[in-house]
């Protein structure tokens, strides 16, 4: 067992191969007039390799699609490029010897696409979901059922419990391989985090030989620590696997690491399109072509030829007073003519990178962070932008200025401080810690008084990570009629004094510090009937009130 | 050559067996507890009875999808029902002999989906679009173009022009029957109308033997006149066809009738869900299992049993006077009875009806019209309404008041009486006209300055027709942006004189009345640079201005 490149596995008939992305964003920036097609054409050129490598089946870690609900456009140039590439005559040389519909039973159609007689497949695809385009809705569709119902993507790893896991692994066997894939399509990271420590998430291991199976798993979580219990620990994940694909992280750290406590193998593919101009994004981009035989693995890495090249720098204008000092009065001038001849050093390096690739998009994302500490000042980068604007292809965020802070980590943040920054870098800190935050720093008079901390942060994450519009809309809806069903209630039963109570001016201060506590119970219910059980067992306890009493 | 139910023609080699039908609508209020599913149950059995009757193909004409963008259910749900009943063993008998790559030009696999040899085909499926699901926005797809693209339908009729139609028929052979099928999707009445009056249609015709072709024709547009260019007279339709199908309206008039002078027959499917309750959607509902043979046709109807009962009546108070006159006290009781007791009578009706039918949905849609002249009033209908909830799929509105109007015509609209009316029945006014109608009546300091009408009516009907949520929106930005840019570059170009004119109090009202005409004349161009380009020619006659100065 080996994750090293240059341990050679023969291509024959024993050997899988397999190709590995993930985070590939459809549609991520459609709009875009430079960056539009971005997503698209690197879809493209990673099926081509799928094709080219005669791979047997393309493995996709989450987030294949930007937007939960895909426009139009991005739908139909997936299907496109899926019936374009995974359609053919290529015999397939693997076989599913698990239950398929246990693997796919949450399909309409509960089988391999592959082993649809309608359906001639030479490339299948198997996906878990992300957490841009997991299940929502009463339906509990997501954007991959479209596909699979179309027969393109064989979707698999969908929980139907919150609060337990067990996970049959699909197993495929080429020659005398034998593959058991385990997958977990995204779910909040706390969420499964206490899964794991309560011990609910069980790994399904053949019954049969257990030993001569090789183990993989997909998950698409955060693997480094964004809070306490926001990630997932590699150590929570069971030690008989042998290879991990981890997607949702960014940054290409596809060369498998070994985990020495666990003693498996970590492979990080990372995202195909840079979704945020941070260091971790500015790795070069690759694919993996993993080849399995009996229980020796090898990833070789395919370099991505037609991601837009992106630079990102770090200048301290502290370390260069020999060019300006702050007192200078035109100092300005010089930092901005500076930062300029930087921004043309980067591109001068972009062409160069770039010469001889003809796949590579011509405009460069460019970043150029500027530590202005030491009583230096930022400018309005209009000016700047407009000098850039056909060459590279974020003119508006190329400068991004940062100030080194001696203050402690867990001051409370600076809301206008965060809201000047560009949007991409707000994006990067987790919008629940910045609810939570708000809540606990907020005064008490701009607290929302209906709104619960858990629900809004939900909402606000929805709407910032899966551009759902309606997310927040929702929860103020669903908040408020859930209210006023409660406070109807609520006057149904209680005394006349407690009513005039509610009504009355006098002692409105406490009467609402109570009803928040009793919005907080409420909120910590489900949707639709369970809340309203919860919330019932709440009073009764508190109230010894009758279940007779009540609807 | 006939239209005649009763004449036989024999299911063999030379029998062309095509399922049609129009308007399914899946997704119309599909978050309706009652409603939510209808459409889906009964685009089910169209499909079971495609099957059953082992049809050639399956013959759309139009409106499949309610919604422009039709939610995920709604797109899931079709990928489903498509692929169970479109795949399978059964062998293609008719081939396509016209150019495909014509036929289907507009798609990336352009040809019929049963030749795909990837795709198993048992019956295909050939569509136009209607007006809710017509291609729209950059991209210029519609929702038909994702199931085309997932191999499931074959999308025909899409026009390249907006001035010019060239028709190449889908030429059909089975046995020694041939078939030439023409078809449009649905573009504006007028622009169509306007097309056929400069004989700007084509039909072309194949070149060999054209005798021997049965012609068909699919249309989606107004049949009857809504206004003097607002529909497609059927004269206007070349008299070498011997079928038109005509999709978009509701009513069922499947029977093929003829058109003695144009010595075709017409057959009207007519929509597989009420959308409205008018009295051309309480006609029973059916499909057509058509036969061609050489050029003789025959077509069958079959009565859908999915559909959920709608039953509608009209009562005329005062014809009642034996019951209730407007002089008594109580009338209003009494009138609340006597219309109780109408929909008691209907909903026996409607359960006698649908006895010995289990698959049809248990609660009926109920309309009674209220003709109240005659000095009755009409009373609210909420306690009204509170009956029927368990029994009614409409309870909200079952009852609708009118009033017999001596009036002329066409006297001016009587907003406040429209908004008064049940939604439903507002939406089956031209909403274009109701716009028309309130420029030319309202006053003028309630005139939108900026908007013209016909985008602003434009828009309206978008955002009723096609629940287009953004098309008022889009229209605004873009009007809002192009006056901008407009009176941007009239600043440049104007005499200082002109500039304090505009900005000068005196003459504002002047000024005021000459921007708006030319706001006019931007508004007759189309969208982007072409509008620019006819504004610039309006400038230049009127005031004499020089290419040279403009950018």
């Amino acid at each position: 067992l080996s994750g090293d490149d240059s341990l050679g596995i023969a291509d024959d008939e024993d050997t899988f191969k397999i190709l590995i992305a993930t985070d590939i964003h459809l549609g991520y920036l459609e709009k875009d007039a430079v960056r539009g097609n971005d997503t698209f054409v690197t879809f493209d050129e990673i099926m081509k390799h799928a094709k080219e490598n005669e791979v047997d089946f393309i493995l996709l870690g989450g987030d294949l699609f930007h937007d939960n609900k895909p426009s139009r456009k991005a739908m139909h140039s997936c299907l496109e490029i899926m019936r374009k590439y995974c359609m053919g005559d290529k015999p397939i040389l693997f076989d599913i010897i698990s239950d398929q519909a246990v693997n796919f039973g949450s399909s309409r159609f509960p089988w391999v696409n592959y082993q649809d007689e309608n359906l001639n497949i030479s490339t299948p695809i198997f996906s878990v979901h992300g957490n841009h385009d997991d299940p929502t809705g009463a339906d509990g569709l997501c954007a991959l059922d479209l596909l699979s119902c179309a027969g393109l993507v064989n979707h698999f790893g969908r929980s139907r419990s919150v609060e337990k896991l067990e996970i049959s692994p699909i197993l495929l066997q080429k020659g005398s391989t034998k593959i058991a894939l385990y997958g977990i399509g995204s779910i909040p990271d706390e969420r499964l985090y206490r899964m794991f420590v309560n011990k609910q998430v069980t790994m399904l291991r053949p019954r049969e030989d257990e030993e001569s199976w090789f183990n993989m798993f997909v998950i698409h979580q955060n693997r480094s620590k964004h809070g306490a219990t926001n990630y997932i620990p590699e150590q929570f994940l069971d030690d008989f696997l042998d290879l991990v694909i981890w997607g949702h992280e960014h940054e290409c750290k596809i060369t498998p690491a070994r985990n020495e406590q666990q003693l498996f193998y970590v492979t990080q593919p990372g995202s195909s399109v840079v979704t945020s101009l941070s260091p971790g994004e500015a790795v070069k981009k690759h694919i993996g072509l993993l080849r399995v035989k009996g229980r020796k693995m090898n990833l070789q890495k395919i370099p991505l030829q037609t991601v837009r090249q992106f630079l990102i720098e770090d200048v301290t204008l502290a370390n260069h007073t020999d060019l300006f000092s702050p007192e200078q009065p035109n100092v300005m001038q010089k930092v901005q003519a500076f930062c300029q001849q930087k921004v043309e050093e980067m591109l001068e390096e972009a062409e160069r990178d770039r010469l001889g690739n003809p796949l590579m998009p011509e405009k460069p994302l460019i970043r150029l962070r500027v530590d202005y500490s030491g009583g230096f000042e930022p400018f309005t980068t209009m000016r700047f932008s407009q000098k850039f604007v056909d060459r590279v292809a974020n003119p508006k965020d190329i400068l991004h200025f940062t100030r080194h802070r001696e203050s402690k980590d867990n001051e409370a943040i600076d809301f206008d401080m965060l809201l000047s920054r560009p949007s991409s870098e707000v994006l990067q800190l987790r919008v629940e810690d910045l609810v939570k935050e708000y809540f606990q720093t907020a005064e008490k008079n701009m607290q929302l008084s209906l709104l619960t901390e858990q629900g809004m942060g939900k909402a606000v994450q929805e709407y910032v990570d899966k551009e759902e519009r309606d997310a927040i809309e929702e929860l103020i809806n669903y908040q408020l009629e859930k209210t006023q069903r409660y406070l109807q209630e609520r006057r149904v039963e209680a005394s006349e004094e407690k009513i005039d109570e509610e009504r009355g001016g006098e002692r409105r201060e406490e009467v609402k510090g109570r009803r928040r506590d009793e919005e907080r119970k409420v909120a910590r219910g489900k949707r639709g009937g369970e809340g309203r059980d919860e919330m019932r067992k709440g009073r009764r306890r508190g109230e010894g009130g009758d279940e007779g009493e009540m609807r």
